[in-house]
């Protein structure tokens, strides 16, 4: 029934939003299928395991190439048959990921795959925003580096404006401050979801109770 | 320095030239590298055990993409450093295969997947050809079948098809009558070298000795 995506860098707090927001669309009454990229089929799962593994030398071609293989199988196996069922669908990452981490790879390559696998565009994408220092310092507490965020803070620069850059092109796509506190967050997600798709949640979440 | 690529069915004989042709140029005095896809890398190969495996269910989309990153990671690791240290390249099987066994993925998308990947074209194809049925007998006889194997026989008929209409069109490639006895075959290669590639592999070879 309902696609929504979690974008934005490691350490921006989309896994905890993504639990929160998946609780309310339970408690109205929703199911709700919660997944992730790269992952979230068989198939994809096994590709994950190569992609984040350090050791490898994948090129950002390689990767946008990996990502979409697995996002063909999680699209097939897991996304579109949710949605044929009347679920909503919560997914952490999706193609504004790989549009974001393997920019170097050019719009038009990018497009062209995309526009083959994504056969169907999320109603709602929820970016979350904040400086790379502190994604990446809130990231680190959490253990070793994998392949990406081991790529340094220029290479997450880049990451940051292009999520930005197509955010700003796609109507689809809700910019979330990332940085503030944990309940402010949620309350902005809320606003988002209550704004772009109406009535889904029931009346009044996310809103101030009426005085 | 020079890079040859041998496309055609399972069953055709492939492997068993490809050898032949090396010893061939390495009597001429150069250095062979023997490669085949999907692999030759180390990372190609791990995406080879994850796409011939019978149990993995890809889509053609997904089949071709993993392909192409598996086609990444040879090129940079091991066709494109051996071609630029002079040695001949010898490959079992390329791009022209994706074209063939996925072509239900349609050809604007394969094109500009290739259009990124293919940072260099070969410099000849030898696509051995021979009737579906002779390829499959053939295959049959060395074992159990691998997914694309056991695909059935009217979709090796269309691989034959695509192989064929793509040779058409690319002056780089010769066809090759794989039904032929392997010397008959060999002498067709050598002759197919020494047309189009002339004086790399010595004088006389694949000729008839001059009266």
């Amino acid at each position: 029934m309902t696609f929504i995506t979690f974008e934005g860098p490691e350490g921006a707090g989309k896994s905890t939003q993504i639990k929160r927001l998946a609780d309310a669309f339970e408690k109205a009454g929703h199911t709700v299928v919660l997944t992730r990229e790269p992952g979230g089929a068989p198939e994809a799962e096994a590709l994950r395991a190569l992609l984040l593994d350090p050791a490898r030398e994948w090129s950002p071609l390689a990767e946008a190439l990996l990502m979409n293989a697995a996002r063909d199988a999680h699209m097939r196996q897991t996304i579109l048959p949710a949605l044929e069922a009347g679920h909503v669908v919560l997914c952490d990452r999706f193609f504004d990921s790989t549009r974001a981490y393997q920019a170097s790879v050019g719009e038009e390559t990018l497009d062209a795959i995309h526009c083959a696998v994504v056969t169907r565009l999320p109603d709602l994408t929820l970016l979350f925003d904040l400086p790379v220092e502190e994604g990446l310092a809130r990231a680190s507490k959490r253990g070793a580096a994998d392949r990406f965020e081991g790529k340094g803070r220029a290479y997450h620069e880049g990451v940051r404006k292009a999520f930005l850059a197509n955010a700003g092109k796609d109507a689809r796509t809700v910019i979330i401050d990332a940085s503030r506190p944990i309940d402010e967050v949620s309350a902005q997600v809320l606003k988002a979801v209550n704004d772009r798709l109406p009535g889904l949640l029931g009346q009044g979440h996310g809103h101030p109770p009426a005085s």
